[in-house]
């Protein structure tokens, strides 16, 4: 059977347990408080471009949402998203349960428009009763999205741009944060994420690790007693080594060797990246053999999930040997299916996928 | 440089680390849903004699306590804990971030007394104001406590009597409950605890996992939904079977060759029971060598904490090659000194810090 | 100066000043404990048609709401809404505050419609997902809306026929209640409403009170704790008798000469309706007049406000003499102004505001 | 039958129900932005020598206290109180509702000792674990006590010390201020009040008034947004005028006449202190009187509530013709009986409770 279902199906790179095993039995203090973390710490500064950035490791996105959006609402405040966002049907309620309110708008292919953003600020702001409301104070956007659709550089500097406008904060849920890069590369690199964002994180859970998000505050005043808040959430690992060493080898220099004659930057040779190269390539090579087959792609997706339209009785054909995800059905009778790879894809799923066809 | 200053310094069994590498680029399900994390429940489920048991594995100790508290009171309802208990003075607030109100009495050596229990519930219930104050709702305890010390199976029993008469739940904190069965194993088993508490955990962060905590509800009709409001606290993992995996291993039989003429049933077999072992019976020759080189035992500790009393020097002499904590200083001067020993420890190390003396 | 800006600039109805003047230094024990509430309950009791309501007094309606709401959802739900609802758009996050979820879907004329709520509820129920959402476990709107729109009695049935399908609550938000009663006189009645819902209010604020809802459980087991609960959220007033007292004024008999020969029927005396029913007949006139005079109503308001249609001029130049509110401007250029009468608005003064067009 | 049981069994002072019925149709802005209100803001910046004070109107004590403490603290803070606090046991945990942990500490016959408060403070900040744990962020004390007991200027100032140098806000709770200042008269001001705390309450609810609490912020900085909180927290009176009115006629000269040739200072002359004065003297009227038949006073109460040691016998009889509460059986074998004074006792009731004897 071949699985495109998801993209956090497996383990973590083989780097990472290489590590695990290797280190298992050293000693360290508990809470992030260790060499190992420190060096994590230092290498997602270092490929951030943001020496002073305060970097929090925590274990799932759904608390890291929860307590960086905690952290940088003042109490009257709330957090503008996309009514697709991830925060506002998919985590059960997490940022309610901490006396916060989303304010959702609606999605444009799954992304915010920074106009729309700015007239729904503009809203609150020009409305009599604004005192009797939660005031926008924060916005929050995932890259990619739920939708596997990307903010270009520019798009992003717009939201920036209402944000400061408008003294709000900006929070990039990244949770598959390495595709998106390896989709943009050339066009947006951590160092763009971090630059304008005022908190992001960098998504390990879908990217090649175990578990684990590393929250980045590019300026540390914000992230003031962000420790105790994530004790308060319930979100501070014990063995906190152990999200420290795997982004430690994320963001290594993937294969020395394979990178000697590469053009690629220090910043470009990290295994994250790599990770993210691997699926974004193979759903390419997905996407092409479905076209090549004859079939239609139902939407334009740069990243590692691609979208088919077929009938009913091909769809069936493939379950027999594939699992992935039916979408939808479209108007036309066709059905949109998912077909999603990752870090761990092998390109001989692929290719047995394609020979399906 | 020997370490005895906490349970969590080391990653996981090696059994753990071997089974993560062998099957790491298995493909399952999210979020516990794997058969993996089946396997895991049933194990528990035997271990426990709870066959009808709801297990649920969160990552940490905090957010299974904030869960299970805000799973098992009602809203007007609080929760009566030692006032040195985890939750109420080293959690940063995790209870009541869920508006839930710790009722704290005073501890009795780290323990509470079913008879003070009584007292503080009928102290409400005879108040006539008592409909403007938080009822009492449930009995929140650490098996083994903060201080190393152990309910015996009767005070656990007159502890679950006070909560049928006075209709509140009772919840077991079981962070270091495999050191607690090992140093009670006769006395008390797992069986024993699921027949006493409406709600506890099995905690393996602290006796030989990398991270995990076994929630187990006896009667699955209050876990109604437990899932959602653990994706509501931020503590469902997306990997779920990392969890499921390492309960696995620590649930299998430990060793079948030296088992093999053991007297164990089987139920006292597992890799679980035998971490505690390793680390109690360390931790008890540890005191005996320091009882035999003439020092003094500052509590009767029967767990995998130690307490010695010793004079500064001594102890400034000791710490050039052992770290462990200084715990208070004694009115007669003397230092009391806490040596911590886990599934980890080497007896090696115990040998060197006795030769020391 | 003539104002229509809202139905609560004026203090109370007359009777109520003089109960309390009468009743000022008469001594009776706190929290809603007193027979001055016991009556006003039972007169409320009657009025709806329920004798074993609980019937407990909030002192607003914000309060109310999300008092009402944490009683009656459990952990793991959201209570849906239009998303023009007060809850969403007017009360600052307090339903949030108390960790809940608004589930909002787009409104109809301020309205819910039945089959918009069933499908959201079967959007969430068929989801493969649901368990990592809020489940929908409530329904909450507004009679009259915040339009000044009305349920029908059959649109009311409706929904409440999709809650019990759904294993839903339905909760009404009577701010304005007794406005809604007199519009639709003969055709909804109070006990139609203590039929429909699982708990509503009340509204004395806007309805001839100083401040005070009344909110109802038709079905006390629903209501439990509900006491120690409002104190928790702060909504306990303490000399409760000043919301009983008011409540009792309401729910008299209002004119026992004027309604000698009348038709109404016991429950259709109070002087909660005569209140309702003297706005209601002050807003026909007054939307009666402007049609007179040539103007157009900008929407069919049966309530005690009435939207009307005017050029910028004219608007200036009322505005000379009289304060309401500008709604909007429209697409053809005209500004939508609204005017809102009250049980304290003077006949003289809709008189004057008419011959001023 | 004559009632010592509380100090809020009666309405308002009788100027305040004139003021009500005198202007009960005036039509005013709702939420406390009408000119009454601004009057009595001014009035109490005046009275509290604050003129740039924020002073917000709420409802009642409950709601003004989590109100506060939500305000002040920040997300990782915690409130130290007195166990005996008014927070701490008798408001359904409130506090905790908004996520916020009360850090109780031993009371000295009611109240905060500063020594005790420091110790507390430096205790957390020497832990080793203090990350882990709620940082004390403000004090919270209540003058008078719930013990009748009162704070000298000293013991505020020595309380304020330790506030500054550890960083916390000083937050007075002051339900009962009002007889605390009579009690204290010549030796505690409004003004030293102000002086001393970062957010205090002039109570209203027990001293005269219908209800309302007046929250004032010495420096309003502190109190930004203060108004959108109230709202979240459903604290927000609609009607604001009415808290508005209560306060203005609270803080007007009580009777110029008889003032005419007083000692009294300006600031003297409220209504206010002359509500307390008059409860304050006749409590010790009637304690004098109790001694005088041979009494023995339980307790050193300077304020209007009184403690007599009786027998069961006496009380019983007593009971006949008064009602009162008994405080507790004292290890004698006495009971130990409350008198409550107020605002409205009238002399004639002392007179013939002291008949009785």
């Amino acid at each position: 059977m071949l699985h495109f279902d998801s993209d956090y199906m497996e383990g973590a790179h083989p780097a990472i347990i290489e590590r695990l095993a290797a280190t298992n039995l050293d000693q360290t203090p508990g809470y992030g408080t260790d060499a190992v973390c420190e060096s994590a710490r230092n290498r997602i500064r270092h490929a951030c471009g943001a020496p002073d950035a305060a970097v929090h490791f925590l274990v799932g996105g759904t608390q890291a949402n929860a307590a960086v959006i905690d952290q940088l609402l003042r109490p009257w405040e709330g957090v503008i998203s996309a009514d697709t966002g991830h925060i506002n049907g998919h985590e059960a309620g997490a940022v309610e349960a901490h006396g916060r309110k989303i304010l959702p708008i609606p999605h444009r292919n799954g992304k915010l428009d920074a106009g729309d953003v700015r007239a729904r600020y503009e809203s609150w702001a020009a409305g009599e009763a604004r005192e009797h409301e939660v005031q926008p104070g924060m916005v929050y956007l995932s890259q990619a999205t739920e939708y596997g659709t990307l903010y270009t550089l520019d798009e992003l500097k717009a939201l920036r741009a209402v944000c400061d406008e408008c003294g709000m904060r900006l929070f990039i849920d990244g949770a598959r944060l390495g595709y998106a890069l390896a989709a943009l590369e050339g066009a947006l690199s951590l160092r763009d994420i971090a630059a304008v964002a005022d908190a992001f994180y960098i998504g390990g859970t879908k990217v090649g690790a175990l578990f684990g998000e590393a929250v980045v505050f590019p300026n540390p005043a914000l992230a003031d007693h962000f420790f105790t808040l994530t004790k308060k959430h319930g979100a501070l690992l014990a063995k906190g080594r152990m999200l420290g060493l795997q982004f430690d080898v994320l963001f290594e220099e993937d294969s020395p060797e394979a990178n000697a004659g590469s053009a690629l930057v220090e910043a470009e040779r990290t295994r994250y990246l790599a990770n993210g190269r691997h699926a974004v390539g193979l759903a390419r090579t997905l996407a092409q053999g479905f076209v090549d087959a004859g079939y239609e792609l139902a939407m334009d997706s740069p990243t590692n999930q691609q979208f088919v339209a077929m009938d009913d009785e091909t769809c069936a054909c493939l379950r027999e040997s594939a699992t992935f995800e039916v979408w939808e059905r479209r108007a036309d009778g066709k059905l949109v299916v998912r077909f999603v790879t990752s870090w761990a894809t092998r390109p001989e799923a692929v290719a047995q996928l394609l020979a399906l066809l």
